[in-house]
């Protein structure tokens, strides 16, 4: 099958520490040309794929200083995409909203992955676009807005292979670790509460966004003692991974309906259960009582630190091998990129060679 | 005829302060309603419009401090435009380069008015796109890329009684006025230099935009001694157009090659003359010895500055009124619009009702 996959450019693919769209779409792109399927990407330059690379801008737009207008290079995008749509079976966008006036214009099959959170003002442009085939990334996240033509949920996979399987925790002091981006809706401050309240150390890692900076000022920093409440700034891969894996646990007390939660499967993954609160597709992701605990309140939070040695730690990674692995994403691709070929075919009838779905 | 004017959405229509392309669309809306056209003004929804005004947003998006996601607007808006299209004769764009891809989609006459300089992402859109009609606002942006399908140019407008005559300037002290962002490409540093080797006063009015705080800081606050060198922030209109009015001239002493320059018949609409360096567009609005000078170099500036009371006022403010009014300006607007509908129907063929361009 001949696929265009269509990333963002801000980071490349995959992305050099953060950017959690741009690592799904590095993990489906490869995989898939490993399966046989023809993939060319539509990415920054300097991204590093086992597919065709069309470039449109030459590196990741935040590297770029001089770029003042990076949506310019997302119009170029898509235009390429326009221009060179006879050459796919189907075209995969992971560009949310902008890209759906674009797909209109496209005359073969199309699909789009809902990798962000809905805002305000995003809905409304979803709402006028909703027949055009939606992939989500977990079942909670159809219920925000659940008029849109959804093919099917596809969870992230991330490859085990980057995430060493950590046996014993650390205990010299044994921690919790928080890690996330230092906002409200990631709940540092109830992380805090949580590890105050059982006695536990807490290492903390994640970016401060501008507009987060404030409330990192307000309500994290004083709290921060770097004794009990550590706060490691932003980790690359190995050092998160590493940060993850010797804990004890990991906190994911997040206060909104997150659509996935990558973190919570990277932890698991190395073999480190998690604590989260009760939203958006924590119980999609965490098994209660087997790789984690999912709480309503910091009260129930509290409890659960003292219930979560218990827990089996393999247990963790093979849950995340069988449920959230690279090869179980792109499965679940293959089987929505055939619904919606058939489902286009259906209304506009089989093209005279029609493509397969094994290469 | 049945006219839809798309508006950027960041102020309203027209503008309370800053906002040069909305102070335009909102007199080239109102002008044309004037003259019997249906207009619809596809806008913010707190604009002020003789025609039918299409709100997308309920209030300029700069006001508006939850609004995370500005460019949503714009693809709702993009979307109503297409969803209405039937309704029109002719579509106009004021929203640059993003408006490209749905003009496409449009099989109704459209054009756009450049408003913006070309930066050096945007330009590669435009080259994408370059068989859409355009409308430069100088003879002088032409250049910058050649191969563009301009229509003509349409030199920006402004309304007269909007700007007082000032038959006398000031002269406790006299002084210079400079007006405008306090950016590299501005030239405040110029006028500094100007004002200080002439020996006069200067007062100086402008915003300091985020990327161009590291520049005023080091290169025009030092400077300023609020005697002879004066920095009176933002002003409002009516301070903008006293400040302007009461200087003996205005000092234009730009960097970069700013495609119109609105400032500069704002303020020879109020009887100043202008003093302008030879870039972008200036040879076309500055009348050399007549309503100002076109100078090379700060040296020449100086010198100007000597000869500059010489030149009489009332013909500055008869220049403007026979070049650069509101009725002018919807004159050549309405021969563009007319060259657009005959270029599509010798292309398209002629509609079964042939719109007329009186109503």
């Amino acid at each position: 099958m001949r696929i265009a996959q269509v990333a963002p450019l801000w980071e490349r693919v995959p992305p050099p520490g953060y950017g959690g769209i741009e690592l799904i779409v590095g993990h489906l792109t490869d995989e898939l040309v490993r399966r046989g399927h023809q993939v060319t990407l539509f990415a920054s330059g300097d991204s590093q794929t086992l597919a065709r690379l069309e470039a449109v801008c030459p590196q990741a737009l935040r590297l770029d200083r001089e770029t003042l207008e990076p949506e310019a290079y997302a119009v170029l995008q898509y235009k390429r995409v326009l221009d060179a749509a006879g050459e796919f079976d189907l075209v995969h966008f992971h560009t949310s909203y902008p890209a759906l006036p674009y797909a209109e214009m496209l005359n073969i099959p199309v699909v789009h992955t809902l990798h962000n959170g809905f805002t305000r003002e995003n809905q409304q442009v979803f709402q006028h676009y909703r027949h055009q085939p939606f992939i989500s990334i977990s079942d909670a996240q159809q219920q925000r807005i659940r008029e849109l033509n959804y093919v099917r949920t596809v969870h992230n996979g991330i490859d085990p292979a980057s995430y060493p399987f950590v046996e014993e925790p650390a205990d010299d002091p044994p921690y919790l670790a928080f890690l996330g981006r230092m906002s409200p809706q990631k709940g540092p401050h109830h992380a805090i509460e949580i590890a105050k309240r059982s006695g536990w150390t807490l290492k903390m890692a994640g970016k401060v966004d501008p507009i987060d900076r404030a409330y990192f000022e307000a309500e994290i920093a004083p709290q921060i003692d770097n004794r009990q409440i550590q706060y490691h700034g932003e980790l690359c891969h190995r050092d998160k991974v590493r940060l993850l894996g010797y804990a004890t646990a990991t906190l994911f007390p997040i206060t909104w309906e997150e659509p996935f939660g990558l973190v919570s499967i990277e932890s698991m993954c190395a073999g480190t259960p998690v604590i989260a609160f009760n939203r958006g597709a924590v119980p999609e992701i965490v098994a209660h009582g087997a790789t984690g605990f999912i709480c309503q309140t910091v009260d129930e939070a509290v409890d659960a630190v003292s219930l979560v040695e218990d827990l089996d730690r393999e247990n963790c990674r093979d849950f995340v091998e069988r449920h959230f692995s690279v090869s179980s994403m792109v499965e679940k691709y293959e089987a929505a990129y055939q619904k919606v070929l058939n489902e286009f075919w259906s209304r506009n009838g089989r093209p005279v060679s029609e493509p397969t779905l094994a290469a």
